[in-house]
């Protein structure tokens, strides 16, 4: 039997019985298909199955990497790819996925928002595309004005056009819910209308409003005539949560951690072999409870203890709460699996059960 | 011949005359054995081969799995894991490459700043220990006064201590170099006056003080009693460098970019495939040549073009230069090496000739 004390660090381990709550309570709200959870944040087709299995069968995906990855794990049903590529040898290398034996059930949907990257889907033999809308962030999608003549372009190349997506990324961590439920709906709005006036381009099989993230994940109330309408969530940071969104007033808690181990202890501080090779940094410093973190190293993190309580010892093992998920996961190579995760005066306890390899880094 | 053109992105390109540039200039100031290069600034055994090629054949480590690849990449003359490590495994996987034979030419050096970590390098069969004496920065070191007595306990356990090291990292980014150097020479002073009274416990073998990086290179004054008597510096990120360092009075140039793909490009901005998740970001956002980086994302950076000029098209490839090199390297698995980097109105050109593999990542 494999305890925490036993993993070399850093590690990274998952609270089963906390990412089984994150995952139940996501469930609740959007079941089956009405969640299309993306595989960016953990990169590991293991947890993936682990979301299939509870039903949810449609993935999102942010790299050609993860789309090919999740297809050979047998989890390719209905892959989207919700972001642009330009690499024909990737889209070429998605494309050869799609052949026509009957036993093949892989279908992999690619995110278009301009004419070149529909023409290069349509040239490399890429057979459906969601046409990717701008909602109000300034990153992808094409402009509401022009998604119906997007998706007519990409009609007259012979693609098949399931639908519209618009991520509204810059309204996720909009601390005030009625405020972000306000916003939200707006940018709703504007993405329903694109769907309606693509729809008049496309096929029957045009059918898809694919939107949202954790952090609006219970946004779109089904009474609500424009936003019952979006049929599909792209949450992912939500099975495993980081102390970014754990900020919000969402009902899912952090289930993952970086282990660490104290290597060095001075009268006022102590020091752990966890850094910014070990945590993803963008959102800022990690969070060790009861602690107050000073700086972190390449490969320390250096910090003391609140509240007068005592430092510990060279040896311990700490748990440290990135601040940002995704780009966290992206360091290591695997996620351990610990059953019963306890902090008591003899240190962190629990049992090692299964190991999640990271297995789609990189592109 | 493979073009930058060629490669898929994102990707990492070092630029070779910039490279050897920078590893010419410090060789000229810190030749030979008087540097210690630091391999954690790339993890790459093909790169600090290029540093032994030049005479740099003693290297600084900060994790065992970085001293274990160097060691059977024939780097191994002279090791140095400047960090604390309470895990016996790895010690003793350590202590396993210095064997008996008189072929075997491996030397590690292990840092210890506690009695724990001198008991633990001793029983994992670690021959050879360096005194890590903190010298004004939080982290692991022992303090100044209790330098003998850990270098006397080290001794009693049979392990020989070859010295002191004390990295004065807090100093590495001082903007004044006035200012600098006399906070580096109060510094030095007490980690001269440890390697003093370490010596009077040690044996004739305890030569060393190690200290010093890339931002306090030439502060070393050979004409300075004190600041001589510093006879190796523990430099890394010279040879690629980044924007934080490169912010700083310094001779090196940067040499290191992600070579992003324009996937996006809207009335106002551009999107590239380079993110969170393929940058190190704890120094903050990266830099691209005559752009505004507005925000980064897991896998995208938005930006507008200063100075009115024309923003890029989708498929043009653009140089993105990491805030900080270290934990960038730690997310891409090669470096491709690049001759004669051109940027022109026909976009970037140049030949990629060789690829340096990240192979000492993770722990």
């Amino acid at each position: 039997m494999t305890r925490i004390s036993d993993l070399p660090t850093p590690t990274l381990i998952v609270d089963r019985q906390k990412f089984d709550g994150n995952v139940a309570k996501m469930a609740a709200v959007r079941p089956g298909r009405t969640l299309r959870p993306h595989i960016k944040a953990h990169k590991s087709t293991a947890l993936a199955a682990q979301l299939a299995a509870v039903g949810h069968t449609a993935f999102t995906c942010a790299t050609p990497r993860e789309v090919i990855g999740m297809a050979h794990a047998g989890l390719g049903t209905d892959l989207l790819l919700a972001n642009e590529t330009v690499d024909p040898t990737r889209l070429r290398a998605m494309a050869q996925l799609l052949d026509t034996s009957s036993s093949n059930t892989t279908r992999i949907t690619v995110a278009i928002d301009s004419e070149t990257t529909a023409t290069l889907a349509a040239e490399c033999g890429i057979k459906d595309v969601l046409i990717d809308v701008n909602v109000g962030m300034p990153r992808c999608g094409v402009s509401p004005e022009r998604a119906s003549e997007l998706a007519a372009f990409a009609v007259s190349l012979g693609v098949n056009v399931r639908g519209v997506m618009g991520y509204e990324g810059h309204l996720m961590a909009v601390a005030n819910r009625d405020e972000q439920r306000t916003k939200v709906r707006s940018a709703m709005e504007l993405l329903v209308k694109c769907f309606d006036e693509v729809r008049a381009q496309s096929g029957d099989d045009c059918t898809i409003i694919s939107a949202g993230g954790t952090g609006t994940f219970d946004l779109y109330d089904p009474s609500d005539p424009v936003l019952a309408r979006v049929n599909e969530v792209q949450a992912g940071s939500y099975a495993l949560m980081d102390s970014h969104y754990g900020a919000l007033e969402l009902p899912f808690v952090q289930a993952l951690y970086v282990v660490g181990i104290v290597i060095s202890v001075s009268d006022s501080w102590a020091v752990i072999d966890v850094g910014l090779k070990s945590l993803g940094m963008d959102h800022g410093n990690p969070t060790i409870a009861g602690a107050s973190v000073w700086f972190c190293s390449d490969e320390h993190i250096t910090f003391s203890m609140k509240d007068g309580q005592p430092l510990p010892y060279v040896g311990d093992r700490v748990l440290v709460q990135p601040a940002h998920v995704d780009p966290t996961i992206a360091l290591h190579e695997t996620m351990h699996i610990v059953d019963q995760i306890e902090t008591g005066e003899k240190g962190i306890s629990g049992t090692v059960i299964d190991a999640w390899p990271v297995n789609l880094r990189h592109w």
